[in-house]
């Protein structure tokens, strides 16, 4: 455990355990076990969708719900796709039905839900194409009403916003949110999007999120605030195809965007257990392979670099969620992204995440004895916790501010 | 005459020519001459503050004159330098009058000036190290209402903030400015500059000026307007010392730049006739070079590109002024940047620019003969103008709203 996490993500917490009759519980001893975690450690799981829809058959299904298995013993978050080409190919015809069964799959799994994207020029619906400015606006605002009111409760985080600083001048192809945010502008184009979204779910987390790390994205950050969008979360993709990123320039990236003293997601982080994408590429996009084959060496290293890359995350204050892309090799540019091979046989990178996570990132049943006064000295990460004695059980939220008045009663 | 320059910079008029005793001028042989030019052709003169104040003797003092008479035979506009660091090397000793000398001397021959920077974190005070930061914003706000203040009537267009985008993560050595800008943020900072800058001279012209021409700046341009601060005119530095930018480019930077509809400078516009700076250089100030000579082939190059340049840039509707940067070699990093060379001689650049200012871009003396009615049919730039006929003289000006309606008395 290094110095940092402890100052920076642990609390410590004065713990009265009561009886029945509300009198102290002294000289005994309990177990108190972390139930739940607030600090995400999530991960895109787009496979969920078939796996909940009956979209594979036998073996297939067999191997996702292994992956699910999998999914579950190492992560507390999802991220469920709700690219607009792909979630509603045809106008009027969305894919909620399928996506709530995922959801829903998630939130019987204890699996809090997050929404991505609601609006990006990228994989937007081409039929936006044939409409002018103001009925795209109009159907972009009644696409975030929908989703965000249909999934409301199961779903209450959203990357609201995706890539908004290239999302002017962008220049792949002609699309219809490039022309919107063109003539809107980036920060009032995010503005109507965060208040459609806002207006549909009050208390939902709304996310900014972007690729771009350099001063252009901190900028627009400062430009969206004292414009007055309230942005609850700051996400920072880190798609690391051309190499992992490193201690520094990863702190860097952090102090540039501690400023606003938001909360910081990592969303979308991706280091490679194959040969590392070329370094002249820009837009990784441009890297098209057949075959991009996962070696024991890049395993090796992507192991190394996941702890190393978590463990600076989790150790700075105001990180308070990273999610792994993709839980799978062969996913988004078929690249050996993944935690597990497609096989489905999971990489050392897995298993030394599932021992960062469950055992340093987490408090392991751990014996403790009441003094005469029922009290237990404790030292936790925010979340849930269970505490048993003599077949007796009590929960209790550990938070910043609970720290000094926590009391259990069994 | 490109097409561009015609139709973005020309304006149709029709001027009425009258008598004393407002009668038409009819069937009468004319000559109109353009004056001043609205649009600013302008220089960095830094060498105007020794050549006004006595720093100059004997050969220096006549090489400066000569190079006064080159600048005002091209340019019509001029920038003076305000850097802290040396405008007030001990604090309560600034260098008043000798600006003030400078600036007369440019006003009494009809140079509007600009004074650049009122706020940079590069050469500002070195004395703010020992401050606090509120400390440091009020000498920063007293500094500025000093210079506004002082100079009013005889500068009144102003680089308020220099540099903005880096800012705060300027990290070369430690400054006042960019200790602010960091607990600030650029927003705010920009907002407490212009602010001070307008209270103090309401009327003046105030630009945001960057070398940064990605995104960052644009986006931070339009977090500026969102948050409600007035800037009159957008400033983009060009100095090319590693390479013309080309014509696409260019472009392409204004089209970036012009969804503001603000006026455009080209603050600090800079081709080389030497050897370009290697392309490795990030930060042009790291090329330390004790020679750096102008050659033939590079004089050439100059030309041709300065011409390119400035004619792309003419003839673009937005942009109201290119200043060059510097008039003379041996300025800036030694760079072969003028004009002129060391020994004062003018380089193809200089007649080039020349002709195409005064005779491509300007209403050379013209003649005209006046209807029945007394009018004339003109098209020409926005500016002053002289109307001569059989030794009586008028003038009028010419804007892209008096278009229609101009009378001349004679």
């Amino acid at each position: 455990m290094n110095n940092e996490i402890r100052k920076n993500r642990m609390t410590d917490a004065t713990i009265t355990v009561l009886k029945a009759d509300n009198t102290p519980l002294a000289n005994q001893e309990l177990v108190i076990e972390q139930i739940e975690h607030k600090f995400l450690f999530g991960t895109a799981a787009f496979d969920l969708v078939p796996f909940t829809n009956g979209g594979y058959e036998g073996e297939k299904q067999e191997q996702a719900r292994q992956r699910a298995d999998k999914l579950l013993a190492l992560f507390n978050a999802v991220t469920l796709p709700f690219y607009w080409a792909r979630f509603e190919p045809q106008r009027g015809n969305p894919m909620t039905v399928q996506l709530k069964n995922a959801a829903k799959w998630c939130v019987e799994h204890h699996l809090p839900v997050k929404g991505h994207p609601l609006c990006w020029h990228t994989l937007t619906a081409d039929w936006l194409l044939s409409m002018s400015n103001a009925e795209i606006l109009q159907a972009q605002t009644a696409r975030i009403q929908r989703e965000v009111s249909n999934f409301r409760g199961l779903i209450d985080m959203w990357d609201v916003i995706n890539e908004a600083v290239i999302m002017p001048i962008f220049d792949k192809y002609d699309n219809g949110i490039t022309r919107l945010c063109k003539e809107m502008g980036r920060i009032n184009t995010i503005k109507a999007m965060f208040e459609a979204t806002r207006a549909e779910n009050p208390s939902a987390i709304l996310l900014l999120n972007d690729f771009d790390i350099s001063p252009a994205y901190d900028i627009l950050v400062e430009g969206c605030l004292e414009a007055g969008i309230k942005i609850d979360v700051i996400g920072i993709q880190s798609h690391m195809h051309q190499g992992y990123w490193g201690v520094e320039k990863t702190l860097e990236v952090l102090d540039h965007f501690s400023r606003f003293n938001l909360p910081i997601h990592f969303t979308e982080t991706t280091l490679l257990s194959g040969q590392l994408m070329p370094p002249e590429i820009v837009d990784l996009n441009d890297y098209q392979v057949e075959e991009w084959p996962t070696t024991p060496e890049g395993e090796d290293r992507q192991a190394r670099e996941a702890i190393q890359h978590y463990t600076t995350l989790f150790a700075h204050p105001l990180v308070e969620g990273i999610t792994w892309w993709d839980m799978s090799d062969g996913g988004w540019l078929h690249a050996p992204a993944g935690l597990l091979r497609k096989d489905g046989s999971s990489k050392p990178a897995y298993d030394e995440l599932l021992n960062l996570v469950k055992r340093e990132c987490w408090i392991s049943p751990t014996r403790f004895v009441t003094g005469e006064n029922g009290k237990v000295q404790f030292n936790g990460f925010p979340g849930e916790y269970e505490l048993t004695c003599a077949g007796k059980r009590g929960t209790f939220s550990l938070t910043k501010e609970s720290a000094s008045a926590i009391e259990v009663h069994l």
